[in-house]
C-alpha cells in the first residue's frame, strides 16, 4: 500500500493513544484505600475491570440488548467488580462510583501520542468504542489533537463488529482503502508489564511502526 | 442565566462562523465565466442555491424523504439552480459540479471566529446540519479549533427539529440548561450586504453579543 494514498487515520483510543490501565489503577489505589483495602490490588482491579468490557459489549453486538454508551456499560461492570472485589456496595456513595468511572475520561496520554498525532494531523480522525463525551474530555485531559472524534455513538455499533469501522468510513466519505485502522495490538490492548501475548505484530498489516512518530515517519508527514 | 452555568456552547455555522454567501459565490463565479457567464451573477446564483437549502431540509424533517448528507441534498440543489440559470447540464461534467459542491467545505471563517472559539474553547463544540466530512475539511481550511465535531449525522435530524438540539446535549451528556446555542440570527442566515431583515435580536435571548469574542467575554472565559 502507497502512503500516498491514506487519506486518513482512525485510531484505536484505549491502549493505543492512553494508558487505561495505569490510568486506571491510578484513581482505583485511590477508592481502595479509602475502603480500607490496599493501592496494591489497584492494577487487578483495573484488569477486572477491563475484564467485563469486552463481555459488555458483546451484549451490544450480539443485539442481546439494545446500543448504549460505553459510559453506561462501565458502569454496570463497575459495580459487578465491586462484588468480586467483596466490597459492600452498600457501603460506598453513588456519587464515588459515578467519579471513579470518569477515570476513563482522564486516562493519560503515552509519550509519543501528542507528537505523533500532531504530526499525523494532516489527515486524521478518531473511532473508539468510547462515547463521544469520554473521547472530549480524554481529549482535553491530554491535549490529543483530533480532527473530528467518532466514537461508538456515530456508529452505534462496537468494533469488531464491521458496522462499526464501515460506517466510519461512511462518515469520513472515503472508501475503506484509503483509511488505515491504527491499533497497538493485534486483536486486543495492552495488559501492563505482565502480558505475555500479543507483544509482536501477527497479521499482514501495511505498515509496523515503533510509535506513532515512526508511524508519521513512515507515512511521510 | 449564569455565565458559569454553561457547560458546553454549540454553535450554528453556516452564517455564523463562515461566510457562505461569499465562499460560496467566490467558486461560483468562476464556474459561470467557464460556461459563458458573468461573474456578477456569482452573488444571485448562491442566494439561489442557498433558497433550496431549507426545503430539502424541510423533505428530510417532514419525514417525506430519509435523512441523507447535507452533502447530498447541496449536490441534488446545485442541478436545480444550473436549470434555473438556464445552464445545460449536459454541457457540465459530473466531476466540475462535484468540485463546486465542495465550495461549502471550503468557506473562510469570519474575523472574530478562530480568536472567538480558541477563547470559548475551554468548553466548547459545535452543532450544524453539516455532514460531518464538510465540517472536518471546513474546520481544516479555517483553522478552526473543535473539541468536537457534532454533525447532523450524529443527531440524524436536522435543525430546527427539537431532536437535532436534544440528541445533540444527550451526546455531550448535558442537560439543556447547561448548554448554550451560538447563532448569528434570529431564525435563518446572513443574505448579504442587502439583507434588510432579521438584523437585530429579537428573542429574550440569554447573551446577545457583537461578535464570538465579546461572547467570550461575556461568559468570563
Amino acid at each position: 500500500m502507497n502512503p500516498a494514498d491514506v487519506k486518513a487515520c482512525v485510531f484505536d483510543v484505549f491502549g493505543t493513544l492512553v494508558d487505561w490501565r495505569g490510568g486506571v489503577a491510578r484513581e482505583a489505589a485511590a477508592f481502595l484505600q479509602r475502603h480500607g483495602r490496599s493501592a496494591q490490588e489497584a492494577g487487578t482491579f483495573a484488569d477486572a475491570w477491563r475484564a467485563r468490557y469486552q463481555p459488555a459489549m458483546e451484549r451490544v453486538r450480539s443485539g442481546e440488548r439494545a446500543f448504549m454508551k460505553l459510559d453506561m456499560l462501565h458502569r454496570e461492570n463497575l459495580e459487578e467488580v465491586l462484588s468480586e472485589f467483596g466490597i459492600d456496595r452498600a457501603q460506598v456513595q453513588a456519587a464515588e462510583l459515578d467519579d471513579l468511572n470518569l477515570a476513563w475520561h482522564r486516562l493519560d496520554p503515552w509519550p509519543d501520542t501528542v507528537e505523533g498525532l500532531t504530526r499525523l494531523k494532516s489527515r486524521f480522525a478518531p473511532n473508539s468504542n468510547g462515547n463521544i463525551r469520554l473521547m472530549i474530555d480524554m481529549a482535553k485531559h491530554g491535549r490529543l489533537p483530533w480532527d473530528a472524534i467518532l466514537g461508538a455513538e456515530v456508529a452505534r455499533a462496537y468494533k469488531p463488529t464491521p458496522d462499526a469501522y464501515l460506517r466510519t468510513v461512511d462518515v469520513l466519505m472515503l472508501s475503506p482503502a484509503e483509511v488505515c485502522m491504527v491499533a497497538a495490538h493485534n486483536s486486543d490492548l495492552e495488559h501492563g508489564a505482565a502480558q505475555t501475548t500479543d507483544l509482536k505484530p501477527e497479521g499482514n498489516w501495511d505498515w509496523v511502526a515503533r510509535d506513532l512518530v515512526d508511524l508519521a515517519k513512515q507515512l511521510g508527514v
